[in-house]
């Protein structure tokens, strides 16, 4: 292979945005970025197998309801199909942005992007060059290995197919952490390749783009990130469980070690969730097992994180000075502030939690999501103002629209005004002045009334 | 108790310098810390136990060695003694800065606070006011029980002891972590005593003081900061196990890792030693533990950690192409760089772990220690280069002379230029131009040549 040439006529055509990208998986990954490259002046081909998305793409609308000022492009650079043959015939570069998400054993499910990639690899002519970004979160060698297989050749490259890895990092609902913000890491098959893709990646982000070595120092970094990140938390709502037992709150436990240079806050709530920290875990916990590492951090971490809800929910009756409250609201279903995605929420697991425990109804309310995604026996309420009897409010995800409610008028609600701040979004001073019971995650019950 | 009186009284005496102070403990924590105060002008008395350091300090010298630039005082402000009568009597303030370290079985040693206590409130008048100031590492409830069993009463103020916490936070043998540099927070057994506390300890550090609401929660803050900084290492350690067999090197991984906003980046090693992260986790899981909660994440990393000599050694052999090695020159044995403390140094470890692996002799050159305290099977050489027939070179830890060291010249003392890197301190590219055998930690087998 010509890397030297290749990688400069390449270059070329970055510099004069003479350069057609595809985009398989438009969700909320792909839709931004699909967007990023082409408001960067690129040709880009979105590809996706939902037709709903497809429809609202062709219509102007985002499908993506996170990503705010997200306007979908509609003009001659820009086009979304479910038709490989279409997008990658012409296309220069084809990024992976598929879900990975874990199978019922929590073992890697890795259908998707096997799929996209066998797809992609079928839609290639045999005279073309084709760079296939992996976006989505692997294992280290899963994208050298699956390109290997589909190819059936140790070098892709001999095939046109030209393997690199840049590992996704948009936080949805976050400002400051989209496509154009956050800082990227690549790796690829060629040390000129990777400068060149560099290069690329820099047109769409004011983050800084970092080269590394391999495909495979880049994959395992984005494992490494979000098994921290997991561990993480994990200690901190140990501590969320720990501490109240001592008579100790968390939040000023935690505002006080921060004080120190090298400590890392974060903070306690109702457990993990989204798709990326509950999930790429298991990805590490597959791997260092096959490969006889004993990990016993991200096991432990999963564990603690994933009791986080029923934790939660018994917290939440023992505010109600029963096991078997009534009618409880829970305000916010997302699995974080101010995104529509439920996806691993774990308020899904409070209530089933608090369910179990013999709440009669679950009303839930969340201004973002008006579908159906809100799961029995969770009962939708598109007004919680407009409740009677309700024994506690539940804050499951401190959505602005949550924390900013009319608390004064939402305690008419109540039998007698009482709230679980499952996420310590509220405070407790003032909801304590204005006559609310007030709990809290980490916090002891002996301070419900102040 | 009249506290405003009291506070207000103490405040002028602060402000006027016309306090006196006493210091319990004089080691790494204690003297500077005594010192600063001194040098802000107020009256103090150090005491300690051991003549060695009396001796010492009645001199002029300092029996702490890693502390830049300490100077001991030598005025009419400044005495050292072992006499708690002499010091209590007159004393305002007395901080306690006295070891507490596990048994035999990893529990809480309270002996040397325990007594502390007990001479400090035997040697107080009856008609004195005295604050007294843990900063020792203790669970969240430990001074406030102590104080309480030592004068029998359920508030030791009734008795004019006046309890607080300050944690000490001082990083030895780090530039800009001293005394004058660390923030503290405090909390007390009064509002206005822990501001008027605050504003004293405000006279000797640059960083920020953070009063808090309790003595508690002072007490629960420096035992989570070091919890949590045990876990961050050992899942660093972790991935430098599992990394190097999957053919990547941890360090590039971690730099990759790094450039996220909220990745937390440690260095692998040999172990973690000293007097706090090592010890502390075991305070933290024994209150866990009584209080009924499943504490997983703390003993995995302290299991991890402590593995990690003994990952080390089998490291070295693996380079050594052999089960045993004739000689190791092993290089820095503190158990960190540029401290000549030992206390809990993880290189005893692993040279125990070389010993039991079969290699004959080790020899050990560590330029900051310069008596006994390096244990056999070790053996101390004072001259590095004065060695014959080495197998390999060890980096135990990373002091300054250590990384500075005439590489050039030393490879002329083994048999065939051989080094593992137990701290990542060196270059892998130079050493290897140099022809050096280069392994290190986290780093592949495979690339020991380049």
């Amino acid at each position: 292979m010509d890397w030297a040439g290749y990688t400069a006529s390449l270059s070329k055509r970055i510099n004069d945005r003479n350069l057609r990208i595809a985009v398989v998986g438009l969700g909320y990954v792909g839709l931004p970025t699909a967007i990023a490259f082409h408001n960067a002046g690129y040709e880009v081909f979105g590809i996706d197998s939902s037709e709903e998305v497809l429809k609202a793409l062709r219509s102007g609308t985002s499908p993506v309801t996170d990503e705010i000022g997200l306007d979908v492009p509609f003009d001659e650079r820009w086009r979304a199909t479910s038709d490989f043959e279409e997008a990658i015939s012409g296309c220069d570069v084809v990024l992976v942005c598929v879900p990975t998400p874990v199978g019922d054993s929590l073992e890697p499910n890795l259908a998707a992007v096997d799929s996209s990639l066998s797809s992609i690899v079928s839609a290639k002519h045999n005279d073309q060059e084709l760079v296939v970004v992996m976006e989505s979160t692997v294992q280290p060698g899963t994208t050298r290995r699956c390109l290997q297989n589909i190819t059936g050749s140790s070098d892709p490259s001999e095939h046109g197919i030209h393997m690199a890895y840049c590992p996704e990092r948009v936080s949805p609902g976050e400002g400051g952490y989209g496509v154009g913000d956050v800082g990227r890491v690549i790796g690829s098959c060629s040390a000129e390749l990777t400068e060149t893709l560099a290069d690329l990646y820099r047109g769409i982000t004011n983050g800084t783009v970092t080269p590394v070595s391999s495909i495979e120092v880049a994959e395992a970094s984005k494992l490494v990130e979000n098994a921290q990140r997991d561990i993480d938390i994990a200690f901190t709502n140990e501590l969320a469980i720990l501490l109240p037992k001592l008579g100790l709150d968390v939040q000023e436990v935690l505002k006080a070690a921060e004080t120190k240079w090298n400590f890392h806050r974060h903070t306690p709530g109702i457990g993990v969730g989204g798709h990326c920290i509950p999930v790429d875990p298991h990805y590490y916990m597959e791997i260092a097992r096959r490969y006889g590492v004993v990990s016993a951090l991200s096991p432990a971490a999963r564990e603690l994180n994933s009791s986080m809800p029923k934790h939660n929910a018994l917290e939440v009756l023992r505010l109600c000075n029963s096991t078997h409250p009534d009618r409880l609201l829970v305000m916010g279903y997302a699995y974080k502030p101010n995104v529509s995605d439920t996806r691993g929420t774990p308020v899904e697991h409070l209530v089933q939690s608090l369910f179990e425990n013999g709440t009669k109804e679950i009303y839930v309310w969340d201004p973002l999501i008006g579908d159906n995604r809100i799961r029995e026996p969770a009962r939708r309420v598109s007004d919680p103002y407009d409740l009677e009897g309700i024994d506690c409010i539940v804050i499951g995800t401190a959505h602005d629209a949550v924390i900013d409610a009319d608390w004064g008028r939402l305690s008419a609600n109540l039998v007698s005004p009482r709230i679980y701040d499952g996420r310590r979004c509220l405070d407790p001073k003032v909801m304590i002045e204005s006559g609310w019971a007030y709990h809290a995650i980490g916090r002891p019950f002996e301070e419900v009334l102040g």
